[in-house]
């Protein structure tokens, strides 16, 4: 079969001929890979940086978003059969630590990832555990199939509040806080205020119909979310920014007793933190990583399958695909920065 | 001043000139009446039914659902001033039971209702205690204003939950179920799904879009439900049938673990209840009243002012409007059983 | 080796020697039984009642609770090993339906159980997937583990609420009923107080220390609760009690917007209830089934590790130990109706 | 009257004979002060550094804390009645913000506080709005009513979280944590564990029997929380040391998906934090502040009220007492670093 392969320890990838991988065991299955997005990790294992050169065992088999169809299922798999469409979580959870056995699997303290710690689907076919498969309803439009697991971000960092009737502030309109910026919308926010900088994703929010779209170099954030608020400041802080300063202000942009939840990596491990200031006002920092197996899955299933969100919206999000073969040219346009969401089709 | 009375012990009411009141404590507002709605309690008094002839003492202001101008206010209000338009919870509540002293107000333990214990709010003019005023955002269409206590009732039942991408069966299309299924909508519900059997009812679910409309007598509800949620079945059902058959049905409609909000008024004080399934299946029952003060009025609030509910849906649930002099028509109409919501307007 | 096998269609078992079963795939473990107790659903199969009758397929090994160690595992089992002492859930889940992939596995739709759809325990040894399977502490007391379930359903039936500081009424002081009273006790309940008409129940109660033991049919309820709560009235009911009768009276000793917790199995499927004051007071119903796996079983064990309850109540929890080849003695005792918890050792 | 008041802008205060109080307006009461303990707020003033010098009026009579008895209340006042004994909330909440109409009264966002922005207690009378006042259950040992607001801080940190059976750690064993650890001792945790450096402090801490007392400078905190644990580390965790370092390193002794619930108040307004550590792990910072108004005083006064906690461990918080006329010495006591909390008798 045809797999993109890390064959040397430099940057790039090759696509090889090697031999089909088998089901080793009762609870696998094997798939035939439909799609692949690549992701930010890809492209680290694509230059061959520090953390590739530590992690990654060559030669590998890239690649761990996606979808794929079932063709071989091990003799204990009963959840999805031969011929069925699914997604995967790309973390392979142990089902044993205390996360697993009291409903945190997204944190178990076992994990691997799916095209690092093991081959992945950048291939014609792949193996993986039942465990991680998520079978995807139907009526699900299939070219949004790429975005369940950006999209289970969104949600699952606006689920640990409850946003009907409340003012969402979005602090960072990258691909996720888009999508976050549309399920606040979509549901039920009085009203969703983004801070934002940058001149191409403002155009994308104005898509969505947001209440504002605050540039916080430009105008004074304070006064923005007051005026919107009727003086009484935002319920919900979703904060995708990555950025101390942007965490910080946040804290002023939000009222007493709100909840911060808070998806962003930060380029430092420590940053300077208004730690008083959210003991004073009494606030809700919730850290958020990945998305709840599967309950977030299921809610972005149903959210789909049912048309809730802007499709412009979730088109706008996915810039370009490329047949596998293309690799290298889907890597450029990557470099490039100008791109959001890139799928490989692997077989269509 | 003019006000609508009760004088005798008799079916009707009198409109008459009396004397204004005036305020008498601290903590009190005057307040002068712009409109006022027509609520199910109005019209027991109206036929003076074995209820308010234990309840009302004659002579009898009426009335107390409604939006009105802030007149005067005591020496401790700061809460509103003068000029301020507000509306205000129906709910005397005393502000220091233990339902009080920990955010729950609205099942007061010494509860008085305006209107019903206390002269009401048919007339120029009332003097009420400013804490049960809610001052309502400039933005609001105040032509919606009535509809502020009732759509109060349907989000509180739904904020028992959290709708998001989830499926949500609306037992019930009266005017609050009708609401209730609207916010579901808006509200990010990933399917919203009626039981309703009156066909004047279902024509106005068909402007909410709803995913199905399920007259019981007519088809199989289990069967539909399941089709709708691709084999899950409902997540949360808000009940407001008042009906003992539907309550039951309802927990064959919903998967293990779900959500029951029961808003209902059953016929009689027991009713025949499936409980040993609720335990069974692990479902929660949550019996709901009123509405939070005032949570669930900042939220209502805010859905208004930023219109985020369908305004066809609102407009359909006032049906008539008369100036205070009509009342006798106002009943009339109300009789007739034709008809939504009715206002009485006081002072434009 | 040796099992007591329902070997024909009437009541009673036999002590057998039969085959040793097998691992059968990778996911199962093979288990030395250590020891098992006495549970109403073995009562109903020894018997052979209507239910039995269509649920068992004869030969058929019983017992489902109980404590084992780990004699092998399969190839893709890492959860526990050769050597570890074990309790398991007698529900087997299948963890791909819509419960089970969103941390509600304990009621499972696809569920089957231990020792009545599948081959119990009352052998020498069993063969049982790992998934069910949960590592006890060392430090538990393993004369304890026996009570690891019906103490799980206590803990389950109270983590629906809060009881820190609060006052806690326990309807029905059956095995259970006393495990959540004491539980209540040394979870910081500010009272405890247990609605019960049974003198030798009652007797166990007073090595808890409650603050009442209230029997309905001798003393005013209502009064009694009154007065130990200054007024208030319960806020949260463990009704345990399997009768309609208490249910509702439950209602009348908890305050407005309080928690109602029901593990109770009623003798008729439908019962008359009192919705409406439900609805009315805002309570919430909660039903309980089982056990959350393994969330609850962690909680057990670590109370069990701790020592957090008292001894004396989990020793009078256990009133009977037989060898496994005594176990006609031993239902002998059940059918007497003179014994608590009754153990069946099997391999020491 | 006598009263304990700040007449010149300096170091001290004066006893002085001044006028009586008058209720103002239908909301307030008259009290009689019992006693008062000291705070550090007071010292603040007695000092006369640069915040009193901002927010003081001088003359100033100072004191917010205590215990008083009712000698006269406004005409609108229904909760207490003459003779009633009280304690009272410190902070004036308005009643009508956004935080104060949803149930989140203890910040207030025109929040005054008593003794602060206003004359305070520390005088044989005082006027007080009734809002603020909390009937004491008379069931109450009055000598811990002066413990009621530090024990009310460690109930609200606490009640963040459900910690029956849970892991709990306090890092920090001032006052407030000694309250905490004894509350999560009897409040059903798992294992109490505490991280102090402090020998005075450590002394206290045996009394409560705690699983483990950590001085980080001599052991390997994470290895001994693993231990205590069983390899799981820290579900909860009450953050109260004030110190950057604690905070930080709390996050390597709680498992993914925990919980830190912080009251303290760090020296730097901005302190290094390690957010992406939080987020990775999903765990929640919950910022406290005060108490919740009346939730958590019920809860306190519940606990006191039944002597659910250990009363050596109360006692010891209590390390002196003055008659109101031998102020100056109690301050030279405070200022000594060896006192808990000193109370100021006022009338007996």
């Amino acid at each position: 079969m045809r797999a993109i392969v890390k064959t040397k320890p430099e940057k790039g990838f090759e696509l090889l001929e090697i031999e089909e991988p088998n089901i080793k065991n009762d609870d696998e299955i094997k798939i035939k890979v439909i799609q692949s997005s690549i992701c930010g990790t890809d492209y680290h294992i694509y230059k061959w940086d520090d953390w590739s050169q530590k992690t990654i065992t060559i030669p590998h088999v890239n690649g761990h978003e996606g979808l794929a169809e079932v063709v071989e299922v091990g003799k204990n798999v009963t959840s999805v059969k031969v011929g069925d469409t699914i997604a995967y979580e790309t973390h392979y959870y142990c089902g044993h630590c205390y996360m697993c056995t009291t409903g945190d699997a997204h944190v178990c303290v076992n994990m691997k990832i799916l095209g690092v710690h093991t081959d992945g689907v950048w291939a014609d076919y792949a193996v993986i555990p039942a465990s991680i498969a998520f079978k995807v309803d139907p009526r699900v439009d299939l070219k949004y199939a790429a975005l369940m697991e950006p999209l289970g971000n969104a949600v699952h960092t606006i689920n640990y509040s409850n946003i009907l009737g409340k003012h969402v502030l979005v602090a960072g309109a990258g691909p996720i806080g888009i999508m976050a910026a549309e399920v606040a919308r979509k549901g039920g926010a009085a009203t969703v205020m983004v801070l934002e900088i940058n001149d191409f994703r403002k155009k994308m929010l104005e898509k969505i119909g947001v209440d504002a779209i605050i540039d916080p170099t430009k105008e004074d954030a304070v006064e923005v979310v007051k005026k919107i608020t009727n003086g009484r400041m935002a319920d919900i802080c979703l904060e995708m920014t990555g950025s101390d300063v942007a965490f910080n202000s946040c804290i002023d942009l939000v009222h007493n007793c709100a909840e911060i939840n808070v998806l962003s990596v930060f380029g430092e491990q420590q940053i300077p933190a208004r730690i008083n200031d959210i003991v004073f006002k009494n606030l809700k920092i919730q850290g958020v990583t990945g998305r709840r197996i599967f309950d977030t899955w299921h809610i972005v299933n149903d959210l789909l399958a049912n048309n809730i969100l802007n499709k412009e919206v979730l088109d706008g999000a996915i810039t370009h695909e490329y047949p596998m073969e293309k690799f290298e040219e889907a890597f450029k346009t990557l470099e490039s920065g100008k791109a959001g969401k890139i799928i490989l089709t692997i077989n269509k």
